[in-house]
């Protein structure tokens, strides 16, 4: 029988997000299955930055929205960030080993079948719209979470 | 034979504990054992901030019980906090969502029986006493929680 | 068969180091085999604080290699830090129960046979050289950690 893996992700931080995206395109290409739900701050990942709705939002919501990064390229570093500059040296870094940037990383996910759940609790309360986040994301709970984790032979809460 | 879930609570934030207690209690709604075993900064969240222990504690052991948080709602948020305005925001859109608060997410936990374990190396550094934190907790070493994580189904570290 | 547990350690800070330690050190004193995968930020607590070279680095590398934190004594705390005050306080208060430091715990693991393992793309993109960590680190990739972390009965991200 197949291998699974599921990824809680409830950070929303480039470097984090990293970490999650290389092991879920790793564990593709091994043939593991894999699932991400997307919790909290892990949300602001899935986020189109070219879709904002405002509509069926109260006023906190929307602040939340405008005040909070939009998809992969905006997420700041959990460490080093300083404003945007140890994030830029970090991109810099990269660049130079050749190596993909977050968004390929999601790319790739997306390409390779990964499976992306959002967290009913957490959209509902930051107010976020299905049509805000890519289209592939399933809205689930945390029942629907812990169902899938208790069946995978790897689980991380990133 | 009955399925588990061991969490390991390291973080003293708000939004992270949140995070926990949702799983704690969704999962003690799927009969799922659970066990959570707080270490370091974890602590906070079961300390009850009406009883403050002086005694037998070092200078600055007194000094940490009084610069840290004393139980649930003093939590900060690991990110967007903003001296405190963050947060306030954020239990505003769980109150328009009429989502329960972390106080109510660990009294659920407590009701159903999730199982409070104390890491004992990170009381004493800390100099938490057994009577300052929730009457169920259990004080243990390392080793139970490994004991009782390789029994488990999820295990997490958060 | 012998009982695994496969730790991912991304973050670079003190206390979560020492959790990280403490773990492993309890681990394999119950005969479990134990694996760390260090990777990002994670890779700092094993610097050399001794060497450091600048062969074959580019300028945005050297920068990183002065700036970060050189071996487990530099790294801060992951709160409370206070640029550096908060880290003594807690280091007295551990002098205060005679409880090993991150150094201790670091040396233990490494007697006990703790398999440390280096995440080649974070060595690739922060410049680190082989030569600049612990002599008992193996350079492997996402996947060789996948594939030990899917035998494992314990798996945690830190």
């Amino acid at each position: 029988m197949g291998k699974k893996m599921t990824l809680l992700m409830f950070s929303g931080e480039y470097d984090k997000a990293m970490a999650a995206l290389i092991l879920a395109n790793s564990a593709r290409e091994m043939n593991i299955d894999v699932t991400i739900f997307f919790s909290f701050w892990g949300l602001f990942l899935l986020r189109d930055p070219n879709v904002m709705s405002t509509e069926d939002k109260t006023t906190y919501e929307k602040m939340f929205g405008m005040m909070t990064p939009k998809g992969p390229e905006e997420l700041p570093l959990s460490k080093m960030n300083f404003s945007g500059l140890g994030k830029q040296m970090l991109l810099e870094m990269m660049k130079d080993d050749e190596a993909p940037r977050l968004i390929d990383f999601l790319e790739g996910a997306r390409k390779k079948g990964v499976r992306f759940y959002g967290c009913k609790l957490s959209m509902d309360i930051m107010g976020f719209k299905k049509e805000e986040l890519i289209p592939e994301l399933e809205v689930v709970t945390a029942q629907k979470y812990l169902e899938d984790s208790l069946e995978s032979d790897i689980q991380l809460f990133i």
